[in-house]
């Protein structure tokens, strides 16, 4: 059974799974993988389908499974003990994947924009259903693309943990906003999307319901962050008529960064409210993907303290231009 | 000049150093490279020495120079100005290398404990020194080595960040102890150095004055920690005499890793109050040392959000053991 520890000084919940060094991995060595597990036909390798959209030929074109390997457990309870000084709880919750196309070498972007569709609608579906159990209070949705970004696995895929805590940097975002909108009485990511709609500089792609621009204070080259326009704190309340709108949004940046970076590998993270609280002013849900660029995997990660060597402006620039970034 | 912008949702400030890009890359191409800057005898390749350590024959063993591609410069003013919604300062501040020693290719860990002693006064020198600028209010001490750490030279080196505001995440970290400290009245970082000598399954090296530890939330596989055993909020107030100690903890712990880790990358960073702040009874000084394992390189670094496949039970126990870990 995985743990979730608590550090004693943060207050960070960090996840414990020794089993999850056991899951195969692509890269290691070409010579171990047999058979990609997420392929068409080998749906045997797999848990069976939690949900399935039907494809041509009477197959799937998307499919949702329990992850084999996951970071947390479905059995377990969410209370935390005591281990010394230290708190622990159960590594209870659950690990899905979302197998985005039958399709092994088909990147997200490459796919057509209604397919691009179908997989935001898909989590939206998934997270509406997890959020029926109270135990539940966090849905983190996310996608490693690329060796450099942690991928096991190339066939595309994302993945969803079920958490019973939000994590801590969701919340210091959270308090972050609440604190904005105390202070100037509106939402800082509504001021985002309308300032950067304006200056224009730092926006890579747009359309009547979301804008994706490179962050003012971007702590990666090439970080991209797509905000709805509309005001809304939790994901799942997305109307089913802007998953279309934002499968454009993610087409054209996802494009972008990969014209621009070739052998791109990134990290797409959905920020959202924890699943149980209700909508709020001051929180507004969004997405952030982080290009992971070899030669600045830097001692950034994990202190808090971002050196970027590629401006915002410059990376907007590039992304624009549809030049390659020499590294 | 660098920028160093703030980010509205977080107050987290990120320094915009495109100039940085320029700097010379060992790991990318060894033809570009025609001789390191930081050995003996190309003295004339880097700026003139600010501290230097008399080495054999009339040479040095240890120099101090200011880094050729600095994130921060001494020029510009400490106070923040607006740029549309958001908030900015000049990028002030000091960034100096610490060059270890005169031999390329000699490890830290495989030098004498005296030199490493010699890195560490060496340290505490120049932070109080740097301290005298009262603009400066915070001084990040840190060392990457290997590619996957993101350093850029081989020649083993560490560097010294001057910055004009403390990092968010040392903030965090301070206000975190500070809360621990009213609720038990005892300082998280003893207690923790305390509990671990006691149960001692997750300790890697130990003496008078030190104890280094895979903390009980290890974010990352292997992360290690090194405490002082004596209370003391600052890294430069360390006796002189604790320097020799605080060198052998640091020769077995590297070592240790060094052994099980073959190939190793990893960062470690001095964790310490700001400067110009007085000794609090709340907060510990201690060093952490990050292992970048290329498998694990994973979305969980800037999400907040850590998953770990190796227990730090598991992990001391490896390195206590001399085990190549298997990765």
């Amino acid at each position: 059974m995985p743990e979730i520890r608590k550090d004693p000084v943060f207050g960070r919940w960090v996840i414990i799974a020794s089993e999850r060094s056991l899951r195969p991995n692509e890269f290691r060595s070409a010579a171990e993988v047999h058979s990609c597990p997420f392929c068409a036909g080998n749906e045997e390798l797999t848990p069976p389908a939690i949900y399935s959209l039907p494809g041509e030929g009477g197959g799937w074109r998307l499919r949702v499974v329990r992850n084999k390997y996951p970071a947390l457990v479905s059995e377990g309870v969410t209370g935390s003990s005591r281990d010394g000084i230290y708190d622990k709880m159960d590594g209870m919750g659950f690990h899905e994947v979302v197998i985005e196309t039958p399709d092994h070498s088909r990147r997200l972007d490459e796919m057509p924009v209604e397919s691009i569709a179908d997989v935001v609608k898909t989590f939206v579906l998934r997270v509406k259903d997890i959020k029926k159990d109270p135990r539940i209070k966090y849905v983190m949705i996310f996608k490693n693309h690329g060796r450099n970004a942690g991928a096991s696995l190339l066939h595309p895929h994302s993945q969803i943990i079920d958490m019973p805590m939000a994590p801590l940097r969701v919340m210091q975002e959270i308090d972050g906003a609440a604190d904005y909108h105390r202070e100037r009485g509106t939402c800082v990511f509504c001021d985002i999307a309308r300032e950067e709609a304006a200056f224009k500089r730092r926006v890579v792609a747009d359309n009547r319901s979301f804008i994706a621009v490179t962050p003012y204070a971007s702590r990666f080259s090439f970080e991209t962050w797509i905000l709805p326009k509309r005001h809304m704190s939790h994901f799942e309340d997305m109307p089913e008529g802007e998953a279309l709108d934002l499968a454009g949004v993610l087409k054209t940046t996802l494009g972008k960064l990969n014209v621009s970076l070739p052998d791109l590998s990134y990290n797409l993270i959905v920020h959202t409210m924890p699943v149980q609280e209700p909508e709020a002013a001051h929180y507004h849900w969004h997405i952030e993907i982080m290009p992971k660029l070899t030669h600045v995997a830097g001692f950034e990660w994990g202190t808090g303290f971002y050196i970027n060597t590629v401006s915002p402006e410059d990376a907007a620039d590039t992304l624009n231009s549809g030049r390659k970034y020499k590294i």
